[in-house]
């Protein structure tokens, strides 16, 4: 196979896709050049109502209700899923147009089955499930029968159309969504910029230059432009918490395996020991990512669907027994040296500490002395997981080329060494990798329970969402796969050259530096963390948290 | 390294230990010759009650009560923990010289720290936690500080009593409950007999010519004599089920992790991919058996204790959806070709069938068409799983010889072949062997929507207790281990030469043969199976199926 052959190959199948893809937006949904090139970042300039293309109605539908609220309205037929589909079609479709947030689209399907809903609950005077009539939104490893599952290599563009739908897909749709568009994703889904040769780049509403995160990057700028109320990601380093912060919006990765996460495309052999990802919501509230878990986990039974979910039900109610009067006991990790804060995630984080303090929550500070409690230690340790078996190479078959920000590929290892010698043999490899992993969870186990914890409170990162192709690795939500800990991204804030205009260089070559001018009114968050299966803690303190630092 | 040198030694050490062993045990406990050799049914012949060595108390503390009552006792000083202690002190004392179930005791320590739990209901007017007083026996792997943990292996020997207590130990400890002996195992843990060169053979307390099963053979013998009241084992093929079904006792293989399995002692490398051992509770009731699950769940403290349990709560009241009116609807899985019934156990099973029909509930034969869903396959895929990787030999360093059930190993290639290329490399392998076992996984699932079932009643052996070291391969127990799937033994009937007169062979070399005189009187048992962490629908089940089939 030689280049001239395979590249205009590659190019063709891209091309048709890309036709393809635009072809299935109406028309009518199309943006004027004006609307398309006018500002940077078009949340705040208003593309939907300054374009004229949602009714009042839909705007309404799209801006001022968590999904609880519309959820009630759509099961009394107060609204239909008619007009919550077509303003969340319409809007995803802007949200394309400005972002490259879409990888397939559904709008005629999506309607379709809004009518059938609808039908249904003039029928039978009741709604189908407790999700009737609500689109949700999908990144694009979900299956969805008719559908393609691409991942943003142009090898499985070959692929046909799926005949089964995913574990989690089949189960929405039991439940009564309406699914209307899958999302866009990294090649390799393995880096914090959302780009692929097929689906292009996804930029961050909130400033185009900048990155919308990754790998659930689509989802993140798609949930930000509200161009959907709930949407699905995946996370295994961060990758639904890094474009929720990315994109100033509420993202939850759980435990892994609550969510059911089978029967999802992957490039990566499964099967081998390692860090998992895990399935959860990225919304505009922590009540929309609880309504989401919730739902999912009532009655527990999403092991009718999928094998690998864990059929524990979610425990409504359940409290961390340490907590007493509504007050919390909150440990605060300390900056690594390694990965010291920008001065915006610096700013909101001691704001936060500071309006919790006089909330009347206990706030204890972890003073990691151990290597096991430090993220950069975890970074290495994980990232040696990540490198340690072999790969299968889906770039390579169609001629594409690798996208910037896998060929820049970052890696946490300036940082130390790698904690298990990496010239063991394979077996021995995965057996001592094995207990050094015991070793980190069983620090965090010791801390919680010598500080008496509900949950810690992190950054989620050390950076806001920076210029394309530099966000580096991700240290602070990656800690939280390594342990398989729940932890919830909370928008908190806005980066300003004004209150930070001193830049900071992180003196490395991985991690972005602080430009004030670059970053200016980014969004910023905190990230809340709970331990293992505590979910349901995660987000009950996630949610008094994020009443009290609003101050 | 050669035999004359190491083979003395080895035995030096084991002579040292046994006596160690039997001067911990006080000299007015010792039974006389006449009983310690009066019937090979030591139950039945009732040693503790013709020794005289209990008193009528201790007699009635040992026999008449399900821990829920004695705890309740305990609780209000109604029964102090000294007595409690004393009586099954005692009766395991006894146990220990008719049937060699345990390995390390603590009698002295045990009957100190029930005085100290005395003392603190006085003072405090409250217990110290619910289970305040009471006598739990643990599985040689469970560490205890303080004492040794050898498994068996003469090689051990050597190790220092441990520092620190197992996850689970130190939870039973904070919960209230006494510990005071630990409990005999197969060399390896591997096989149905256990016996092992340091701490000798089980014998089973209905017929010491039968094997008390293995690998958690002492608590079978022990909970079966009534020399503990909740035992703890360990299961990974069937190592609680089978005892408990050996010796004619409840035994419960929760899901992977429930139970808090850290810091055990283990001869096998950890952290390679495969089947992972389950903690739980053999005992003489199934409200027993809840009431061990129930306190060690309740409020999700285990992860306090141990970074690999599982936090999810015990869910009380959690009922399967699908059940009516207290009706269940029970699949059956049919026999396997390869691993015929042996008549008393066939006949158990059908009066079982009967009876729950006559009750009432639904019955679905599971007619297993695909190789997915029979024991056989299930069982070849698992021994791949045990051999694919590399071991650590125990055994030579000390140059203690293998025991018969080790050396004989038994396995289950005689039904068909290797599920996976046994050529392929171990990457590969483990890759091929996870899509393997997912199918598998997927098909049980699909199972129980298809039929839409609550339980699944089987078989938990070809056989009840046979001759020493013939017990086979495990394939009706071991395939719950491989889909991770809770079960249950429920004893029911009992083998009879004169019901079932025919022998029966079983045609291959690795199965026992059915022989009515030999095992006349052993006791029988059905298996009551969930899917994965439905743990309190499982025991639910069991408890409506156990009341139903006593007709």
């Amino acid at each position: 196979m030689n280049m001239e052959a395979t590249i205009p190959d590659w190019q063709e199948l891209v091309a048709r896709k890309r036709n393809e893809c635009r072809e299935k937006i109406p028309k009518e949904w199309i943006l004027s050049t004006e609307h398309l090139n006018a500002s940077p970042n078009p949340i705040d300039y208003d593309v939907p109502r300054r374009s004229g293309l949602l009714s009042e109605l839909e705007l309404d539908i799209t801006e001022n209700y968590t999904a609880t609220q519309l959820l009630r309205k759509l099961a009394v037929g107060n609204v239909s899923s008619l007009d919550v589909t077509t303003a969340f079609c319409k809007r995803a479709a802007i949200a394309q147009q400005l972002t490259s947030c879409l990888t397939e689209t559904a709008f005629p399907e999506a309607l379709k089955r809004a009518r059938f809903l609808d039908a249904y609950l003039e029928r039978e005077k009741k709604p189908i499930g407790p999700l009737h009539g609500l689109p949700i939104s999908l990144k694009d490893s979900f299956c969805i029968e008719g559908l393609q599952s691409t991942v943003g290599y142009v090898s499985f563009l070959n692929n046909a159309p799926e005949t089964k739908s995913s574990a989690l897909v089949a189960m929405l749709l039991d439940l009564g969504a309406v699914l209307y568009v899958k999302t866009n994703i990294p090649q390799t889904m393995m880096t914090g910029d959302s780009e692929n040769n097929i689906f292009g780049r996804t930029l961050n509403p909130h400033n185009t230059a900048l990155t919308a995160g990754g790998s659930s990057g689509g989802e993140g700028a798609l949930v930000g432009f509200r161009g959907s109320i709930i949407g699905v990601g995946t996370d295994i380093a961060g990758s639904i918490r890094i474009p929720a912060l990315c994109c100033g919006v509420y993202g939850f990765k759980p435990t892994v395996d609550r969510i059911p996460f089978g029967g999802q495309v992957s490039g990566a052999k499964q099967g081998l020991p390692g860090l998992k990802p895990a399935a959860g919501p990225l919304a505009h509230s922590v009540s929309d990512l609880q309504l989401f878990m919730k739902t999912i986990l009532k009655n527990g039974q999403a092991w009718k669907y999928d094998p690998t979910a864990f059929g524990a039900p979610w425990v409504d109610g359940q409290r961390s027994p340490d907590a007493h009067h509504g007050n919390l006991t909150i440990g605060v990790l300390s900056e690594d040296k390694h990965f010291p804060l920008h001065p915006p995630i610096k700013r909101a984080l001691d704001l936060a500490i500071e309006r919790l303090t006089r909330a009347g929550h206990r706030i204890v500070r972890i003073e990691s002395q151990s290597e096991e409690l430090s993220v950069a230690y975890a970074s290495r340790l994980a990232f040696q997981y990540f490198i340690y078996g072999p790969e299968e190479d889906h770039i390579k078959p169609s001629g594409e080329p690798l996208v910037a920000s896998v060929a820049k590929f970052s890696a946490p290892m300036f940082t130390g060494p790698f904690p298990v010698d990496q010239s063991l043999d394979i077996v021995q490899k995965i057996s001592e990798l094995h207990y050094a992993h015991l070793r980190v969870c069983d620090s965090w186990r010791q801390v919680w329970v010598d500080h008496h914890l509900d949950v810690l409170l992190t950054p989620g990162s050390q950076n806001t969402a920076v210029a394309h192709d530099t966000y580096g690795w991700p240290p602070y939500t990656l800690m939280w796969n390594l342990v398989d800990y729940p932890a919830c991204i909370i928008p908190f804030g806005k980066a300003s050259k004004e209150l930070d205009p001193e830049p900071m260089g992180t003196g490395d070559e991985v991690q972005p530096d602080y430009n004030p001018e670059e970053v200016d009114g980014a969004p910023c968050a905190i990230q809340v963390v709970a331990p293992r299966f505590q979910d349901e803690t995660c987000l009950w303190a996630a949610d008094i948290i994020d009443r009290d630092i609003r101050g």
